[in-house]
């Protein structure tokens, strides 16, 4: 970080002012009184003590006085058009929920058009609680790649790959067809869409879906994402179809690389943590859908230990409901305490580094996003700390992860462009989001 | 619930206009359009057809037009004051937490000064996350009341008995003639305010001081709250000492009555949970807390099946670290469906009916709050639903449980008199208390 040598700010697009900056780089103590300047896409410089006055420049300015500065939050797992069913199936058995709710309600009401609402929704949910980056898996994905763009996120956005037919993919075999076309379709497109690949678990996917999938990623340098173990029923149905345990059997099929996204890890051995972490593959931990749809908890702790990099998810708004990485973080940081009976291990700046610099290693993105830092992109959130449930102030880290919630979150930039200012949001039209949606969701609704 | 006989709203000194109405009522289904007409400080009408037109009368108007009208919830066990060190000590064991932060925090910093601004504090939080009935514990009780009374907030309000030298009472040999002072003081001061006594533990209280404690709340017809079998620790410090189980040692003592109000209670076994509901003992679960201090998990579902009756709280900030009840109502509904691997038993409207006429039978006000019916008090709250992270609608209980935060409440009337408007609080000054509380953390903070 620059100490105070940053460039003057008349060189600056935009100037972010006077906050507590928590950076998140490894070893860095929150700055009580910071400003950060912005040039383009990038950020220019950080002037530590607060000194400079912005008032003397000609930069737009952000206001954070009395508010706390952070990188934005990477939700590392989702399918964000799933908020047309949140709410539609709760407070079910697993099974019940996915085949007699979910995949009908996608089958019979997905749609380009559906996604492309749904994922606005999810977008501006998204920013207005604090997330300036989104994995997501899910289908018509070139809707979601649209919506994504339109509200202005970056993305890691993933073709669903099921050996069923599926909503745009009607026969499975023409599964990474439809793969390749949607990576090659948008690789160049914006710095802020990366494409990439879902399959949607190793006892959906045939072993030749698999291995492809994987060799696509591999040809485009891209990440591949999978649920791994989610329930104790996946890993018994993999386990009498090929005799291993889930990790065993990806490892065999060549698939736990560094590439490897995987999404809840639940039922994991010791061997399995121990493997993954040779492998280093990277691990999504989705807490509040792992509890609702009573699938279990992962042993995240076990996996830090283990040198696992983490990331959190909110997962879809059918099994959450919503996309609160702020609750989603203390959720995770509650969950692993009572199940381990240690409150210390996952402590709350554990959490924010999963929810922030883990998320972006995740995404292959860590160069770029997750810490605020002199060179990086300009994706950042600033916290209004103004309100009674956040006062009063001992530990920045506590603050963000145990007390505050989306809607604490104030201004939102992402790239270097401001989505949301004094919680209004720039880039969307909410009203006519919702009312869209709202008729949608008539068709839906049992 | 009067079926468009209500009274006409010429004789309404406020109407609540036309939101979806949520009673509570068991067997009552929501009603998508309704108007509550509030005379004094009871509702007086309810219009189950929104065909009223308040515009036309003269009694103040609340906007509740997209919108959703519900009793206000009961948060059934807290430590108000406890705001002060909100965040002050995380991430560390609980008798660490306990003995070397918090007790002495407690011994250092508390005053009648202090806890009265700390209760104002957690009063705003409270009045702007939708609660409308607090049952408190802790010490200079008589700061708390003064602080309930000037918010606005019904409660119960109890005077902490621990049998060591405690804030305001240092020979606990004073404990309970302090405590029949409270009640006596404060029994005919408001009928918001129910004065009572809270015995900090069965391991930190004496037998003579349980009995004691136990005959002046008969005496005087008040409940009694006490935390039961928090940890496994207290657990087996109890059977060492006295050779019982918690609930079986407080069954020896004449403490299980429908007057105990045990919270917490994570370590029962079916023995004891088919014991406590014999003897109707009330019941508080807290599971933020329970899984930040890795106490444990209660058997929720398995003390509903035994017919017993429970309420939600947030217990203290300290330990959870906020007192928002709409996030505790999704905690504990994913706790125990991750817990006991069924997601069917604490569905959502299960759920809220703990935080709103569960806690109002805890603490006795069954009669008044908790549902909302023509006769009862005036305690209602309005939940704005235009938001993304509520849209689609498909079902209230879903929408309220599993996706709305504190920060979704839009209005707050307790007692018939307008608390919060627009998410404006009406009864106190948010930027005072505020700052009042800044200065006396600058004197906690370590």
């Amino acid at each position: 970080m620059m100490e105070n040598n940053a460039p003057s700010p008349e060189g600056a697009d935009l100037v972010i002012q006077g906050g507590m900056l928590i950076s998140m780089v490894e070893g860095e103590a929150p700055l009580p009184r910071a400003n950060v300047l912005i040039k383009g896409d990038r950020i220019a410089g950080i002037d530590t003590a607060g000194k400079i006055d912005p008032r003397e420049q000609e930069a737009p300015v952000i206001d954070a006085r009395g508010g706390l500065i952070m990188p934005g939050l990477v939700n590392a797992h989702g399918h964000t058009a799933m908020t047309l069913f949140r709410g539609l199936a709760d407070d079910l058995p697993l099974k019940q929920w996915l085949f007699e709710k979910i995949f009908p309600a996608e089958a019979k009401h997905l749609t380009p058009e559906t996604v492309y609402w749904g994922a606005l929704l999810g977008s501006m949910e998204m920013i207005a609680s604090g997330t300036t980056t989104i994995s997501d898996g899910y289908f018509y994905q070139d809707a979601t790649v649209r919506a994504f763009h339109e509200a202005g996120l970056r993305s890691l956005t993933a073709q669903g790959i099921i050996d069923f037919p599926a909503p745009g993919v009607p026969d499975p075999k023409d599964n990474l067809k439809v793969g390749r076309d949607f990576i090659e379709q948008w690789r160049h497109f914006s710095t802020l869409i990366t494409p990439g690949l879902f399959c949607h678990s190793p006892s959906t996917c045939s072993e030749t879906t698999l291995r492809e999938a994987m060799d696509l990623c591999q040809h485009f340098s891209l990440p591949l994402q999978i649920h791994l173990s989610e329930t104790q029923e996946e890993v018994h149905v993999l386990a009498r179809r090929t005799g291993l345990k889930p990790c065993l059997y990806l490892d065999r099929l060549g698939l736990l690389t560094e590439r490897l996204v995987a999404v809840h890890a639940v039922h994991l051995d010791d061997e399995e943590i121990a493997l993954l972490a040779r492998r280093k593959v990277k691990i999504v931990h989705a807490p509040e859908s792992n509890m609702k749809l009573s699938s279990g908890a992962a042993r995240v702790s076990d996996m830090l230990k283990a040198g696992l990099t983490l990331g959190i998810g909110t997962d879809g708004c059918a099994s959450n409901n919503d996309l609160d990485l702020f609750q989603e973080m203390d959720t995770a940081a509650k969950l692993d305490k009572v199940y381990t009976l240690n409150p210390v291990n996952m402590d709350a700046r554990t959490v924010l580094k999963m929810a922030t610099s883990g998320g972006a290693k995740i995404l292959g993105l860590e160069k770029d996003i997750g810490t605020i830092e002199v060179g990086k992109k300009a994706d950042i959130i600033v916290v209004d700390l103004n309100s009674p449930h956040l006062t009063p102030f001992y530990n920045p880290y506590s603050v963000l992860v145990y007390s505050a919630s989306g809607s604490d979150v104030k201004h939102v930039i992402v790239d270097g462009k401001v989505l949301m200012k004094n919680r209004k949001l720039l880039t969307l039209d909410p009203d006519l989001i919702m009312n869209r949606v709202r008729e949608i969701s008539r068709n839906i609704a049992p």
